[in-house]
């Protein structure tokens, strides 16, 4: 039994720092790191793909929405055919610090509002997949775990990482609970444990109603940008280990 | 014989045009393609790398200053390392949009203010030529004929395409004159196409003192910014095969 | 009888060109001027004001959205709070030139995405009208008549100039109907001055549906930034003057 | 005796935090604030004018080159009158937020490369000035003591705060000994607080040679982005208060 943890990293940008990447990188197998349009910029990605690699950690491209101010979290208007290039351009920029640090990239992750809207949008999530396979159809897309995105993405004949969160409570019908309900978050180290070996184990969790219900995950998100984010990710890739499953890269098609 | 005949093109942003590439492409053999941080953005990079690809043109990445409002043409002071990150981030940006157009990356070409600070600063063409060579040893570096930046390409490995400046007037040493001296920009065009047959043919050219000196010219630079400039690259371009020279792409080492 | 002429201006950007304000500027009475969030930078805006003071045209501050590869014609999600910061950065800024050039700010008018939402969503309707009063409670805020920011602004005790935009279709409850109707957007200059007229003397008009409605019009918008916009101004200009309708300014309250 | 301490405050930039201003903010007696163009945004100016309000503390625009990458600290090429402009749109931007909140700006001091380039020279010293006055001639402009930008603004009849700072050595000329000399920088704090004292009781200071020089200073600048810097800040205050120094604003003209 196998399963991948990811988390975003590579997010500083100048001289302002956000994220503790040099603790949390020991935990995670995958990193998703910024392009430079939410977060990020090409020093910062040069330095963030030299980390991964020296510890042994699959690196993939986080492409978000130009918005340094908002940091990708809001939804932006876009023009037909933007978000491909948006998508396009990061991956682009990304690939020549792996390819001069002599690493391949693994995956690609979009970023906070773009994540979340391709996962529900199916325009945008088409040009996120044409994106993708333009640039190279042997990359892995991460997405929401049986969203549209993944669905589509798999039919378009990409390999898809189906994306689960450990701190994040599910509703009955599969979808991830709005952080503002109460116990839409889950802060209690000792229950996403638990959560999260159910999950690798037999793919099963409780919802948000108190039933059992199936969630996929070839890879848990963890979150970096909140101070002591590492010892979560600590605890979550102990347990794993503890009960025998891998923790390891997924893997490019 | 044979010469190349290369001009800035996707220089718009957003709603804001500038140059005439529709018409300019039809003249010249290589198109520098401006990367989006000095002028450019990711949809006019897609949409110029299609025109050159419809027109034959050869396509090479046109990094330039984060400096949309000075058009790059303004000296910015770096971190150490930076220049090469701003490099890699572009030409890999670029090369996405290359990639799916399946069209190969013939060159780089630094523009403006950074062409002419490596002209004459070796750290600075130290990290553009290390740039280059990281992301693929195989692509040309356009560099002033004859300065510091194409010898330390040279000695690096890398094939240089020799560049020269049909409209501007040399030193009898070999550099460019100064714009703001009389007889330092030529506009006559039948100067310039002089000037350009002597230079494919002979590899000499009268300097603004008067003097036969040489100027190795592998390329030539046209203008795209100006009204009219489409006129005088098909005249510099018609001069130059009425003389049995052939305007082609350089090509990759 | 009076009426206001207005016009978006200031919008070029670094090198970049857009509108003929030098030509326009002869027949508006007011200047709506870029403040460097979706077009515009510091030495246009100065620029623009010093082209409004010697033509006479009162000057306006044209805030937008800070979006300026969209030139602030999209919608971008904004955080609570963030619409009056941006406007009040952006007016703030303008009036440095305004103050700097001995011109009073006659007005505000929100641009492009940010007009259109605040048109009718009333949280960005409070946060612009905040924005306005906080800085000089005397200035005109310029709204689409009718609208819902029209109306909450006198509420708040704004001086409001109701615009109504003469090459636009209306329907038969007074609002603009969409350009992609057929006949949404008028386009023939004869009927732009019959209309024009009609508003100006009557304040009726000619609805989609073909029956007569009431539009209150302070103010009209002519548009820069296409070719030729300047004769369509001047046509508008002319049939007004001939029709004994002066042509002026608003007026701070 | 009195004597104003300042610091560089709202420095934080979306969701990028960077200073203690909460904490620091208790021992200065003048803020200088960030406009949004090498730091800050919209929303930090107006929390920032808000903290400073609310503890007495006097507020001035903190304006600097456009380069949030390089936190304005690094040279740029400008064009005529550019530094002019960028400075008359900072001081207008920040001003629309202190009107907003009931709060007269006290001062303008540039940041960075911007106040390090003025300090030496004439046509950014000029420009700076030009802007100040333009914008309200009775604003302090904040100088390096004794530098050419503070002589030349009290030339053109401007109130200067001539700046100190207690944790820079001096060379025997009145000049500030660069921070990478040995001992260019000092760090202890007892040092530190020995020179304030001398500095603001007798206007002398123990150069780097080990000469006793005079040192004018109305103003000692405080640096805020340090961890710890507030206890720093708090050391020399307490010194100063209880060497019966008064710490307070400079005050407008």
């Amino acid at each position: 039994m196998k399963i991948d943890i990811n988390c975003d990293m590579g997010e500083s940008f100048g001289v302002y720092r956000i994220g503790e990447d040099e603790k949390i990188i020991r935990y995670v197998s995958s990193a998703n790191i910024a392009c430079g349009f939410h977060a990020g910029d090409p020093q910062v990605i040069e330095r963030t793909i030299a980390l991964a690699k020296s510890n042994g950690v699959a690196v993939g491209a986080h492409p978000g929405y130009p918005d340094l101010i908002g940091f990708g979290r809001r939804n932006l208007e876009t023009f037909p055919g933007e978000i491909r290039s948006l998508v396009l351009y990061q991956i682009g920029a990304f690939s020549a610090f792996a390819r001069a640090a002599g690493c391949e990239i693994q995956h690609v992750k979009p970023h906070g509002a773009l994540y979340n809207h391709a996962a529900k949008n199916e325009a945008a999530a088409a040009e996120i997949i044409d994106a993708v396979k333009s640039f190279d159809p042997d990359l892995v897309l991460y997405a929401l775990a049986g969203s549209l995105c993944a669905e589509m993405a798999l039919d378009a004949g990409l390999k898809v990482a189906q994306e689960a969160f450990p701190d994040r409570a599910y509703t009955r019908d599969g979808r991830l609970a709005s952080r503002k309900l109460e116990g839409g978050l889950i802060r209690d180290p000792q229950k996403i444990r638990e959560r999260v070996l159910r999950m690798a184990k037999t793919g099963k969790i409780i919802s948000i109603e108190g039933e059992e219900i199936s969630v996929r995950a070839d890879t848990l998100c963890v979150h970096g940008d909140t101070p002591g984010a590492w010892e979560l990710a600590k605890a979550i890739r102990d347990s794993l280990e503890e009960a025998g499953v891998e923790v390891s890269p997924i893997g490019r098609r």
